[in-house]
């Protein structure tokens, strides 16, 4: 009676796509236009899923209320109308992919849910393109 | 060759989340705002999946209007436009959380398809808050 | 250089359309499924809309943040998690419709906003019904 | 560390459901309004995910403006704006249901990218039906 | 107290931007792809609005069902799943652009309608392109 | 018989809400999170809405392919993956906040179209805030 249970929450933040370690040629060449050493950025949507069985009082896996705040204390409060390359200690020296961000988010998650719960941490960072961590 | 296929459909319906065991000060603690005595409600999603391989002369997994119907038949014209706590039969003592939704149209859905057909039932009560059950 | 500047906001409310001046077999002629007395509900979108010259040091005609917060005060905060027949003073006697809950909304904005400054409510219902009150 | 990447594209295509080998009855009693002989339309919506661990040193799995050509010579360039009955090569004899396409879809791109790479195809026909094909 | 009230529909049609009075060549550098001969197809997206007071009894402008009904029978039943070049009586010698299209159905609609209460067509022929007819 | 044409394009930007001739504590009181000197950034949608009557022959008011070019053009090319505050020759001492960017894309528009055929600009900044300029 396994259920996924999903929250989505929103946030905007800034950033630039550059590798020190590469030329500015080569920065250019990977990253394209997202290489701009001025920055730009994104509304990022964030679907957080817990996986459970519905508590048998209550009717639910994880009460919603709480997951959202969890979500902005771990990690949306450090990142919102923030500049990812500059302005968030855990994100420092990584370079602000959705793939990386994904990952940087699902790790503060999975430490601080029970054992296993989280399922999944999807991040949309534009109608295009997006990046899901699944627990394998 | 195997392909998932999925039909939406939407609904609305009212409901209030209380445990009639507890007290209205716990109901009001766990479920918050949701254990309005008089109630409220939400314009649900329902996306269900079937997995199958595609007949070779139609190209068709299942077909979904035939689908819709038999989603409406066994689901739907039960909850659109009621109160889920009070008008529906197989809610009966059942708290309609998302989650409880879910696994209940799980299992009426689930004992009317071909055997292991169902894949899976995905409700969205708000642009917030979603539920999915899978088969395993 | 009066543009217009939209605030999108979503609640969850139920409801019940009847007349009680009505037959039961009359509200069900005019109200159809909606008359069903135990209620359902939905997932509203309100837009507000207002107009104005952009002020020349902040850019802003009104700040988004505090038109938010005066919506919330004026009009969410009652109305969300609510039933709109039974839980809303300023409803009272009143057949909770789109049109007469824009109209209602209305009328509490622009007696708490600037004058002649509230050009639009726009109230979605569902993805297929919305009403629009517009300053003519 | 394995995430999945999604790339979403857009297309508008026209098509008739009929097998030819079918009576005019049979056809529309499978294919119901689609077997209209003069044929109908759609937007399609095509998510093709693909699954790796991020470079270290770009922070990608797949570069996204890459995935994105990719899919455009292989399948897109080749579908879009056509009849996809009697436009596209590799669809000869192949009926155009959403499975069949996300199916031949597939195999294109699977066909094109480093071994295992391709996670999923989901093919959205309407607001209502979907299709998604995905690794075993 | 006036108030517009939006009915939202969504049908899928074929059809090619082709003027036979027009060289083939012609046709291609004003068309470019949507001219391909052998045709395409959209999922339009069509918002119908009627302007008017709300009946104090029953609190409606208009019974959105029967706007439902209204449109369906003049229009949708008309186009829907059909080839907008061929099959559709009131549309012969016209070509289908969106313009066309939004002024064809403006047309039945106002003169099925009490005089004066159709407000605006909007017609999306897709996400990016999309087309409004309103009174003046 | 005129209508309008709206054409639908995203793109994302950088920015910071920040008047240098005020104090940082008065940037901060009045631009709140916005007013982080690092810099956020959002995904932006723009709808640009030409008005005229349908060319008898073309059966286009205007050429939707042509009007996203020149959008481009004129507009997103300079804005599109750059830093509104330091990026853009033409939002030189302009602080960008919504209103101020509406109306600066409505002047460069405006003064490239056909005389009184531009009819609106709406740009939304996020999912809850957008600001649209029209023609008076």
């Amino acid at each position: 009676m396994a259920v996924l249970v999903t929250r989505r929450e929103t946030f905007s933040a800034g950033h630039t796509l550059f590798n020190p370690r590469f030329s500015e040629e080569r920065n250019r060449e990977i990253f394209g236009k997202c290489s701009n050493p001025s920055g730009h950025g994104h509304n990022y949507v964030l679907e957080v899923t817990v996986r459970g069985e519905p508590d048998e009082e209550t009717g639910f896996v994880f009460d919603l209320s709480e997951l959202s705040s969890l979500v902005w204390k771990l990690v949306l409060n450090d990142v919102d109308h923030r500049n990812l390359n500059v302005d968030v200690d855990w994100l420092r020296g990584v370079i602000p992919t959705t793939e990386n961000l994904a990952n940087a988010f699902w790790m503060r998650l999975d430490a601080n849910l029970p054992d296993g719960m989280l399922f999944s941490v999807r991040l949309q960072e534009t109608e295009k393109n997006s990046v899901e961590r699944r627990r394998d």
